[in-house]
């Protein structure tokens, strides 16, 4: 049948076509049924909305989908009811319990990729393997899948190695450390990271402070042939795309079913071109994983995925209780990390980043942990680490000249003071991930907060607790209201109430 | 933050504002976060999704949305971070295997009528019951918070009685018998039923042919006031309106939970203000339900829910292999169930609302199903069901003098043959409803089939099987190559193939 083509100014993400009922009835397509709609040579699969008040013989197009068969207003396409995908059975099969085959793992992702799956449609698949999970075999065909949807990395000589956190803890900016003290090693790390999505600021927020993180794969290819390594942000290259976009439908559901989680981290592991990982496991009181056994069990999880993947992978599970710096945000928290090779700061965060590095030289150089640990020490305290790290700025674009001192947090600050006394029992992660996004984090580069006090410290009414910085008075008073809501330091108290 | 508003002309079904990226980090929302927009007094909940080129301090709305606050174009609106409904908890709990509380399953029907869910959202709602079940007292929450979502019918006198089918049998049209049997003797029968959406035709697409069947609440209490029954389109009143928007999401995912299946039908019952109801099961090859040990398990659950809802329910399983009459699509049903009623005509069609009115009568009478059975027989050659379908006719708006003789099929037909001799096997109605529906059923009123064997019958080469009627030549082209690919009538081999 033939329509005549309106297309309206917003994009839909997805192919979407929007007929009048009865036109729909005569296509003999309902509400989230699939039609093809042909322009000259090119065609889409779209689905199916239909108007309330509705022209008849008019097919309203978003701009996206225009754009794809080059419609115009006021064009005569071509409309057809389309076959339902079959990967649509396989989804339903996943929710009866059923196990994938390849196949049939492949052909949702393609069809995903190709924009042929409704967000809901995709919210049933998503909710099924949370319901009934997937075993290796499905993980390792997901896995597998979702890196062929994008753009790799592959490197001929050497070792290749890569690391990763499950995230949720603040100011985890080891990757900052990690990637120049094993590049200046001769390791290659071409390291993606990711922005913030609820946290005050991802890696790549806060590396952004200091130089380019957006870069094409060409430009990735030359920085770590030229510096051995790399801390570009994923979501700017087409890397295990299909990945983002299950992400799209799980951030609001808020469904993180494991398998999943398997499978994205590893998928882009691969797709960087790594064949030695090391993922850390946070797990405490406020991180994503509270329970040390659940964390044990992922990490055998993340091992057998790697083996079935080709990729060895060894995990540690750290404490992820509390933040890793008393600087969040992503101005503070890059001058925190420039200070820390500047050899000016230690710290938690050096700690941790020079023991993670010991880990993966034992697994790239046989050689034992305690000796990585002290040879990444040593690439610290001698300036090498620093050295590469600038090496790396500039291969991205950066100043390389930049020094800590030069960072500066957002001029407005307000102090956040105890108003009683006790012994401070836990500082949260989700509770500073809010106020410092009521400063403004990480759109607002100065926004953030400083830490005053450390858990077990006893305190007195009045004792600063930490220090909120944001560049706008008004964010900065909405952050300090927030934190009245949100307890940021959690002071024991022995009577916790008198009725 | 204040947007300048900009109105796209299409609909979105839901509250949905794009939002440029920046803007909607500003905000610290991303895709599927929730925002309220506010002009002046009047305010809505919306759910952000982000351009891809967005103009920083523009939000689109959508021109359903736009109408709800009464923004204009160039309107400045305020917008700000809303929290996310409590009933997503909800929905989260399903999927992880919990038994809803009442509140809980009400707050998640309160949202869905709100227009605050996504359909991802929903969609993980649905998938949650399909994988976990509901138990009773959850599918009685369901069912009372969906029956509440809508305006209902209620009489005062006398038993007030209704019937519905699972569905799934080609030309299953009792209704349009049972409803004049039961409202000559004096019971009302407030009955809504639906149109096709993947059949050849519903009831409300049939009845369409004889007279309106669209009416307002108000119509539809003065018809029944007036005649006892009547016979409406659910669908063009606001009766258990969640519902229809569960189905809206059901129905491309083609999940349908047991769990939903018997809240959607009870509700629907409720909203009549039925007592008394009676449901049918058809069950066999080709029908919804194929084994007769599931059609029986869940007519004990529909009686149990009924109890739980103070409706008494009955239950038939009734054989659903093969279409009820030989006369498919909207103006073939509607010549033969007036046929029928004249008393011209007999068969399965009778014989089945005769069975199921001596089973109504029954519950409401006292008397044995079969006393039951011989009354409505006699309601039918009386004359007396044809006389109260003509007033029930004329109450809605139709003209009572209407008889079979002024009910056409479409204009262009074709005859086809056996291709080989042998014995008719089975007659399907997924192939039935495949072959009319690309005839033009249900939209072209004409559009249908007319079967000229019957199951065990002996045919050879040649023997007309069935005739395909359209009002267009092109349909009718398009039906009869869908009649090559889709088997209607199945004839028994005993050599398959000769190799």
């Amino acid at each position: 049948m033939n329509f005549k083509v309106h297309v309206t100014d917003v994009e839909a993400g997805l192919n979407v076509v929007v007929l009048d009922d009865d036109d729909a009835k005569a296509l003999d397509a309902s509400v989230g049924d699939r039609v093809k709609i042909r322009l000259e040579k090119r065609e889409a699969v779209a689905l199916v909305d239909l108007a309330r008040k509705g022209k008849p013989g008019e097919i309203t197009l978003f701009a996206d989908t225009a754009e794809k068969i080059g419609a115009k207003e006021g064009d005569v396409i071509d409309v057809e009811a389309a076959k339902r995908p079959l990967s649509l059975d396989f989804v339903r099969k996943k929710l009866d319990g059923g196990v994938l085959t390849e196949p049939e793992v492949k052909a949702i992702i393609t069809d995903l990729m190709r924009e042929e799956l409704s967000a809901a449609e995709l919210a049933a698949f998503i909710a099924g393997v949370y319901t009934r999970g997937m075993n290796t075999e499905e993980v390792a065909a997901l896995t597998n899948a979702i890196y062929e949807t994008g753009d790799r990395l592959e490197f001929k000589n050497g070792p290749v190695v890569s690391e990763h956190s499950v995230g949720g803890v603040a100011a985890d900016r080891v990757s900052m450390l990690i990637v120049p003290i094993m590049a200046s090693l001769g390791i290659k790390i071409p390291k993606t990271c990711t922005r913030a999505i609820s946290s005050a600021s991802g890696t790549a927020d806060t590396l952004e402070v200091i130089c380019p993180v957006s870069l094409s794969m060409d430009q990735i290819r030359q920085v770590v042939a030229k510096t051995g390594g790399c801390l570009v942000w994923g979501g700017a290259v087409n890397m295990a795309v299909a990945d983002d976009k299950l992400i799209r439908i799980r951030h609001p559901l808020r469904l993180d079913p494991e398998e999943l989680l398997l499978s994205s981290i590893l998928a882009k592991k691969k797709a960087e071109g790594a064949h030695t990982v090391l993922l850390d496991i946070p797990c405490g009181k406020g991180a994503k994983i509270e329970n040390v056994e659940r964390a044990r069990e992922l990490a055998r999880k993340f091992q057998t995925m790697g083996s079935h993947l080709g990729l060895q992978v060894d995990c540690i599970i750290s404490d992820g209780a509390e933040p890793v710096m008393n600087f969040i945000g992503p101005a503070l928290e890059a001058r925190e990390v420039l200070r820390a090779l500047e050899g000016l700061s230690g710290g938690l965060l050096v700690e941790k980043a020079c023991l993670m590095s010991g880990v993966l030289l034992h697994m790239v150089r046989g050689i034992s942990k305690e000796e990585g640990y002290r040879i990444a020490r040593h690439q610290i305290s001698s300036g090498k680490a620093l050295a590469k790290f600038k090496e790396i700025i500039a291969a991205q674009g950066g100043n390389p000249k930049i020094c800590s001192e030069d960072i500066k947090p957002g001029k407005y600050s307000a102090v956040v003071k105890a108003s009683a006394e006790g012994r401070v029992r836990h500082i949260d992660n989700k509770a500073i991930s809010r106020v410092c996004r009521a400063a403004g984090a990480p759109a607002d580069k100065g926004a953030g907060m400083v830490l005053k006090v450390a858990v077990g410290q006893q305190i007195s009414e009045g004792t600063e607790l930490y220090e909120v910085f944001s560049s706008s008075k008004e964010k900065l008073d909405f952050a300090l209201q927030q934190a009245k809501q949100f307890e940021v330091v959690e002071v024991e108290k022995i009577i916790l109430d008198i009725i």
